[in-house]
């Protein structure tokens, strides 16, 4: 079952994630209003896996990458997020953890399953040596801004993206 | 000499970093004073560099992390930075491309050479199959965001850090 720790007086399970997750996390994500109207995810979340299916291939093929579920007692899965382990010049050299597609069921939020999921990933990183942890969250979420700043994190920079999809 | 690229008619050329360009290239982020300030790297360029070589290690490494030098015509190396090759469940499970370290020597700006390095960082990001490229910038980096920006790169993240040297 690949269980990576217990959260939450054993409520909670983190474990890795298998191929047959993907309809319930594309689920978790096509549920995230943000994420819809980026066309993240399909509405239905049980359209087209393939794409989700090999994007989960390539992050098993590499141990800097650990896709992750959180489960609820009963295998619920109602939580999700990538940690990726990256090398880096910058401060002095030191290991860092990024932190992606973080995401909670919507009707299991002010459980502090949120919290317990992040809280895991940064133990996690301290684990794997990483110096720091980072990530970017759609300026939009201003509620997810303040979960982060609850849990130590600064927002000391600015996320830019380019979209390759769409040419220009 | 592993050369990628020549840009900008020949000027410029973009090529593997290799251990022997550590002093160059720990000079570079060392002239920067967002990152000297923040302790990036030792002041004088010269320090210890066991520390930037064990990083350099991990990312040759892994194919999907490419750490370049942006070299004029006579070898001189005047900018570089780090690609890395992402996989994530996110927009459709497209895979993305991030830029980490990316520096220019303070005399060669207004040439074009950021451009240039970017520029060439994007369309390798194309031809390796991804479909967003991303950074973060400093908050304080006004005309860093500037440059992006004209770049075609849309500010529309928040990136948070959690330093884990220093235990809270």
């Amino acid at each position: 079952m690949d269980v990576l720790a217990t959260l939450a007086d054993g409520v909670l399970t983190v474990r890795r994630a298998r191929a047959e997750d993907l309809p319930a996390l594309v689920a978790l994500i096509a549920e995230d209003p943000v994420s819809a109207g980026r066309g993240d995810a399909v509405g239905d979340g049980v359209g087209d896996l393939a794409p989700y299916a090999a994007a989960l291939a390539e992050i098993d093929a590499d141990p800097a990458h650990l896709l992750v579920c959180l489960d609820e007692a009963d295998g619920t899965t109602v939580g999700t997020l990538q940690l990726s382990v990256l090398p880096n010049l910058g401060r002095r050299g030191a290991r860092r953890a990024q932190l992606e597609a973080v995401h909670v069921s919507g009707d299991r939020r002010g459980h502090g399953y949120g919290a317990a999921l992040v809280g895991w990933a940064v133990e996690e990183a301290r684990r794997r040596g990483c110096g720091l942890v980072q990530l970017t969250s759609d300026a939009s979420r201003t509620g997810a801004h303040r979960f982060y700043e609850r849990l130590g994190f600064v927002a000391s920079h600015h996320g830019f993206k380019r979209d390759l999809a769409s040419r220009r």
